[in-house]
């Protein structure tokens, strides 16, 4: 694995490690190591700006969603200061996974996330778009 | 179809007319329409930076492949200033699609490209990279 590959891939893992993280103390650490001060986050259901924003979203979501973490599925693909990756909101049950989505994130000369841009590719049906 | 999907369809439209305009005149006048001033474009082998390079890059692409043409595979995903698509170069002779790729597009206010984060999913296997 190559240092590039290495940046990528652990930037991913901070941004999962983020994702998963229980407890606000928890949670705002790994937002911290993950996002740049200013970073976003847009999917087509939030679009969140900071840390602040940031914590409070991924909060709501792991509210809506108790018992189910993030797995990405598939390597990192990076590049220049980008990288997409795929991901599966999985329930740590039975290993269902009704949510699905791809996401691209650009990374500071820290390696910190400065956006993401997230798209679903599976939702729940009671969920779709009209 | 909605105002704001027809935002992302029409941004998306202009860009493949770019990356499809014969002729360097047609081509300046294409990437003016597509992108905004400052906008940038990245994929694994390119990264321009405003009309002058994005112009140069495009002209170097068509002179590399002769005969093909950039053709979006499925509908644009949009939310917020934000769109993914996919793409195929097709051979106008044969209808090959030996390259593939997916991209990821910010828009500003005017609709305008801000930048193109673009990842290839099929290469021919004598320019995959090591």
């Amino acid at each position: 694995m190559s240092a590039n590959t290495d940046r990528y891939e652990n930037a991913v893992a901070r941004y999962f490690e983020a994702w998963n993280a229980r407890g606000s103390e928890a949670l705002a650490k790994a937002v911290d190591a993950a996002w740049a001060r200013d970073g976003r986050y847009t999917d087509p259901l939030a679009d969140a700006a900071g840390h602040e924003q940031i914590v409070a979203l991924i909060a709501a979501v792991q509210s809506q969603f108790p018992g189910f973490s993030f797995r990405p599925t598939g390597a990192a693909d990076g590049h220049h200061d980008t990288a997409r990756f795929s991901w599966e909101l999985v329930s740590e049950k039975d290993g269902s996974a009704p949510v699905a989505g791809s996401d691209v994130i650009t990374l500071d000369a820290r390696d910190r996330i400065t956006a993401v841009l997230g798209f679903l590719d599976r939702v729940p049906a009671e969920n779709r778009e009209a």
